[in-house]
């Protein structure tokens, strides 16, 4: 694989452990991986037996999964559900849904939108605000956002799907982040009523981003459309099995938001004990903004902690939750003797 | 998910062991799928830890498989190499690297080419011989071909992309049974020179049609816009780590050739020991031709044997390879007992 231009190169994500350890390379082990928004508890993984690997994904298995991925994210009907190797994937595609117009990407947000938007024909404008959507014919709204957690009010965002509608656009509003809640700000229970697409992702809420599952909500005739594109294997069988046992779990899925709420409010604290300023976040991470953050990162990062940085908003950086007491207290130290020593 | 019209519907594919059960509830179980033209003799799946499925697939581990695939299929180099969940998804964005217009597929063939192209945007034309792809934007074949095990000429195929490419156009060539020869007919090597994108399957010679794992050879130009369009993680951690391990294991490939050349000859015999008349075939499946082959598909489905059958070809059955002996066994009692009651 190759990039041949800036269009087509993935920008800088979080995961990217391996070239942390190359540029911090006496950091103590293990290495501590807080540049993703994935929740650090995950699923306890099913038993899978051999033949999910052997067999082609089974029509039926996809099919509950839909079901449950209606069930669970508040779509009006199965028919609103596609099942996709991960939302990734399906940005270009949905993004292809609106015919090639201006697309208006809300900023700061996750770049990928963007990218997605221009490899789909668009002429993409990044905007502050919803309002200066009114115009485009494909919106696209993070929400929460990623990586400040601003939240948009729902209304507004449905008025702004209406509008676009009217125009023959489309409103996509990427739900990454919105398991944790707040739950009613979800659109998925709009979908048919307005030219919404949905986008929910499996792999965060559930700690299992390397099995790629997420799923696009949208009305059928969109729907339909994602789904033939996809093809009839796209969802791997470990996935689909995976999916269907946690989706299904709703003790688990409960448990877990009460958990996670409590980890953000403990990360916030450890941060702000620290000094640092929180400019906003989710459940899933916490954004600092300080002058030095170039500075904080690298002092993490010989702590053998690794966190998100960015290079449009140097002052940025992005925190994920720790998933071990032993990784709470090394980041409470590293942040402490930060706080010290700045 | 819903399929709005005709061109959204995945066509009826092997597999649908599920539906079988459906339609023969007093045929023996377990129910033999011959469905699909799958290895049954799968590579053993390696140890999978935890990590593969909670963290994001690996960027280093993805470049790995490139280079393993590239290896392996014999192209030019890694970055003429993009990993895919799957072929299937890759059809309709290989088929979008050539602008609108005509597509001419070669047929009969696997049916999702001409669909794929479709949702693509082309104009499709099914076409019985390489020349009348001369006028073509984009040209399909699958060498060898599926279901009737069509070789095509690899000079001839190489003059069909100069003529296409002098004109901007592309030639897909799907490979996805070319594993296990004629080897030194594959278009792999000639991705460089031409415009021709070969497609090949993990899944069919592995006998791990679950894992989503396939390959776009192409120029690298067009491998970085499919890679761009897939996004960073579209092969699962698990996927990937399979088929490091699977692709690089020269001395099970080998054995596996050969094994499948065998039991190919076997599936023949068998076939043609029963008065069945073979009409083609690849080492992973063998297509009978019948006059009465709708009441052999129902023999067989009550036998507890499934095959795949043909809407558009009435007189045709495809048999894959039986996984166990007792498989053999009961295919054999049962093609004998259809011989000698019709």
């Amino acid at each position: 694989m190759m990039f041949a231009d800036d269009l087509d190169h993935p920008l800088a994500h979080g995961g990217g452990l391996a070239a942390a350890r190359r540029l911090f390379t006496d950091a103590p082990e293990p290495f501590i991986d807080l540049s993703t928004g994935i929740n650090p508890y995950s699923y306890p993984l099913p038993e899978l037996p051999p033949d999910l690997f052997t067999r082609l994904p089974d029509p039926q298995a996809l099919a509950a999964v839909a079901a449950l991925g209606a069930q669970t994210y508040g779509a009006p009907s199965p028919s609103h559900v596609v099942p996709a190797p991960g939302t990734q994937i399906l940005l270009p595609l949905v993004a292809a849904l609106a015919a090639p117009g201006r697309a208006a990407v809300v900023t700061p947000t996750y770049r990928e939108h963007a990218r997605a938007a221009a490899l789909a024909g668009h002429a993409v404008t990044e905007i502050a605000d919803l309002g200066a959507a009114r115009e485009a014919m494909l919106a696209v709204v993070s929400n929460p956002n990623n990586p400040d957690g601003r939240l948009f009010d729902k209304d507004e965002l449905i008025a702004l799907a209406k509008r676009l509608a009217s125009r023959g656009g489309l409103l996509i509003v990427d739900e990454a982040f919105m398991d944790i809640g707040p739950c009613d700000g979800s659109l998925a229970g709009e979908v048919e009523r307005h030219a919404i697409v949905v986008l929910r992702s499996f792999g965060k809420f559930f700690g299992l981003g390397g099995v790629r599952l997420g799923f696009a909500l949208a009305p059928p005739p969109l729907a339909s459309r994602l789904a033939a594109t996809l093809g009839p294997w796209a969802v791997s069988g470990p996935a689909l099995a995976i999916g269907a046992t946690a989706l299904a779990d709703r003790v688990w899925i409960e448990r877990t938001r009460t958990r996670l709420i409590a980890a953000a409010d403990r990360l916030k604290a450890l941060l702000s004990n620290a000094g640092l300023e929180i400019a906003g976040g989710t459940a899933l991470f916490q954004l600092v903004r300080a002058p030095a953050a170039a500075d904080l990162f690298h002092h993490l990062g010989r702590a053998g902690i690794l966190v998100r940085s960015f290079a449009e908003h140097p002052s940025w950086l992005r925190f994920g939750l720790p998933g071990t007491e032993a990784a709470w207290t090394r980041l409470q130290i590293a942040v402490a003797a930060y706080a010290d020593t700045y």
